[in-house]
């Protein structure tokens, strides 16, 4: 191989490389002499430490900066439930991410049970070794239930981020794709399309952040959801408490219905093209914001999008403008988080986290096409951090405060660090190129 | 701090490091855009290679060199149960060793239950994600009949130090103490103090090398064991055995009189001194060996053992000679076992090391006090490995068959690599030198 990297080999590229992560000790080590420090004996006496004050365990090991990516492997990418040995390349890619993005040490842990009581058990018994849980790729309904237990029961924080790394990113660029039409988020008709776990977690959020609930209209595979929809009372609760809640207009019907007179489309539901039609998008208000979220092929390709209206287009892409990416989110997120130890993710720290990402756009420029920074602007992540840190000291959530500029010097310096360390070892070819 | 690391410091340097392993990408990324190879979409395809045939995991993900350390933090060095928090600076100097000595990726795993069922189900449910599992620093019985459950139940290598690992290495050095005084295996008498974890496998594998049970004695805190020790028939069913197996003469009493007529004490007891007298090494058969194993401090100083006729004696200390340490084991059997996904690690595996280490110290030239290498001497890792894994081969236990030599490049290869890695990070200052 040589050139470019590409797609086509990545089973090829998977195999020359063994695995995307690894382990390297970080302690100096000049020779096993030195091992007396950190193995016996001198061990004891940070095991004495944390034995006399629990906490002290974020000082003295790797927990500070340690968190499990967990599956159990039912809901991969398209994939579905592939089981946790086919899904393990995905978490340690996630766990690259994290590391590569957010220099977070991330461990894949893919579990052999599909079981919500299990796992719960199982991510509670793995609590102490680590400072935080991402969950991933995990079914729903299961994924609700076991996000909120496990919230409740961990003193660190737990994050699945198809729920809230999902509802960070599009609430940001809802903040600004708003102010790039001129209207306001507590004025505006919005139809959700696809009620899954991303939707569900959008909406609780975009609510949170001043949308009005009523005014929301969202749509499953069956239709629109509304009081009628006595279907789901029993058998998705989750879905029927929307039913009370939204929509307050009492529409029925399926998408055409939904968008019709709505300021915007979130949509994050099944591959299109074709899912979201050109003429329904067409009856929708004035300057009209279009999500199209579904990925790789959306529900409404942009160009159509605009062809029929749309002022601002946004998909999960990265070859159309506009890209809301989970990536932008969750190591930025997470590295605030874990700096300040905070025993929880709230809601509000995700808020706090999408508005520093809607003002750092909004601070380079807004306009139709760039309403979210890139990726590439790597400050981003820094900035992040320092809000959702700060977000925590003020919620109490944070077991060490922090300011919001020492936050962002600090984690800066983490996030470089990490790369430096992966760039002199790609420099000093013991990562060779292929 | 400066000059060289002290173990007096051992807090003050856990902190100034926060953490002994991190994790560090190990693939090729130029920019962003390779994360469409490493994430999404291409991983699909990885994804999908391990749907269709599920060992292409351990081509694909980093699971061929992954292991978790796994404790409850229930015996902890001689802390006891200090719980899984406190534990955890140990697994992670424990991982610390598995890379720096053998190129292992290991990730601390502390475990907040204590109970035995629902440890054999978490680390059954995590077993996809890792090559193997290094149970460590669990009390006893537990971690006699936890490694049972877990070595039957898991398809990956279960391994518990404190038992294979210590006989493994009292074992080498057994076979080259014999031939420095100049005996053989199935002739000699010998005394075991302490019924430990340790011990028991110790016996066990002796047995296995060649060593006559009959001709084995074992004492305990309460004494020797006999068939008259029928207050362990119900209370420690595992002791009761070794009461039918061993002492075929019918010794009763204390270390005394276990001693008496011996040509090996193998003592891991209690710490000394004193434990051992010097008046009973005096007792003990023409030209005795005395392993006195306690730790830091031996059940008898090794001069005073000398001073009382010993020809050979080991301890565990490296200030001494003749170190019976297991880390000259774990880092080389689970190389050796990973390097041929090997479905388990036999005590024939262990035996194979122990041979192999044995000859090692054997071709340098054996004295009374140069029985077993000592860690310096690398070589004996990437010889461990190829030992176990050809034995692997042999017993149908490797999933991926490998020649002695083949396996001694391979793994010195990668244990050679992943030092160059850590050096490269020393020399380029981005790990300071405190």
């Amino acid at each position: 191989m040589s050139g470019n990297l590409s797609c086509k080999d990545a089973v090829k590229l998977h195999e020359y490389f063994q695995g995307k992560i690894e382990t390297i000790p970080k302690c100096w080590v000049s020779g096993l002499e030195d091992f007396a420090i950190w193995y016996t004996p001198g061990v004891a006496e940070a095991c004495k430490a944390i034995l006399d004050e629990r906490d002290r365990v974020f000082d003295l090991t790797l927990k500070w900066n340690t968190i499990a990516v967990v599956s159990d492997g039912t809901r991969v990418l398209g994939l579905g439930n592939i089981g946790p040995e086919a899904a393990l390349p995905v978490m340690e890619g996630k766990a690259l991410l994290f590391k590569y993005l957010g220099g977070v040490d991330a461990v894949p842990l893919c579990l052999n049970t599909k079981d919500e009581g299990k796992i719960v058990e199982i991510v509670k018994a793995v609590e102490p070794s680590f400072g935080g849980i991402n969950l991933e790729d995990i079914e729903k309904p299961k994924c609700f239930s076991l996000l909120e237990r496990l919230k409740n029961e961990l003193s660190i924080p737990v994050w699945h981020d198809d729920q809230q790394g999902t509802a960070t990113i599009v609430c940001a660029g809802l903040i600004n794709a708003l102010k790039v039409v001129g209207k306001k988020l507590n004025d505006v008709n919005v139809a959700m399309i696809g009620v899954g776990a991303a939707n569900v977690s959008v909406e609780r959020l975009i609510v949170k952040a001043g949308v009005d609930e009523r005014k929301i209209v969202m749509v499953d595979s069956k239709g629109i959801l509304s009081r009628s929809r006595r279907d789901l009372e029993k058998s998705e609760p989750y879905k029927w408490s929307l039913c009370l809640r939204t929509n307050f207009e009492g529409k029925d019907g399926g998408i055409a219905e939904a968008l019709e007179g709505a300021d915007v489309c979130i949509a994050m539901s099944r591959q299109g093209p074709g899912v979201i039609k050109k003429e329904w998008v067409k009856k929708m208000n004035d300057k009209p914001i279009v999500f199209s979220c579904a990925n790789p092929i959306p529900e409404i390709w942009p160009y159509e999008a605009k062809d029929a209206g749309a002022k601002v287009v946004a998909t999960a892409r990265s070859d159309f403008p506009n890209q809301l990416n989970n990536s932008l989110v969750f190591p930025g997120i997470f590295r605030g988080a874990l700096d300040v130890r905070a025993k929880g993710i709230s809601d509000e720290m995700c808020l706090a986290a999408a508005y520093e990402i809607a003002k750092m756009a909004e601070e380079k420029g807004l306009s139709e096409e760039y309403i979210v920074p890139t990726m590439e602007e790597w400050d981003v992540y820094p900035r992040e951090a320092a809000a959702a840190a700060y977000q925590a000291s003020l919620e109490g959530l944070a077991r060490k405060k922090t300011s919001k500029q020492k936050e962002y010097e600090y984690a800066k310096e983490i996030i470089f660090n990490a790369r430096r360390k992966f760039e002199q070892l790609k420099l000093s070819g013991l990562i060779p190129r292929p």
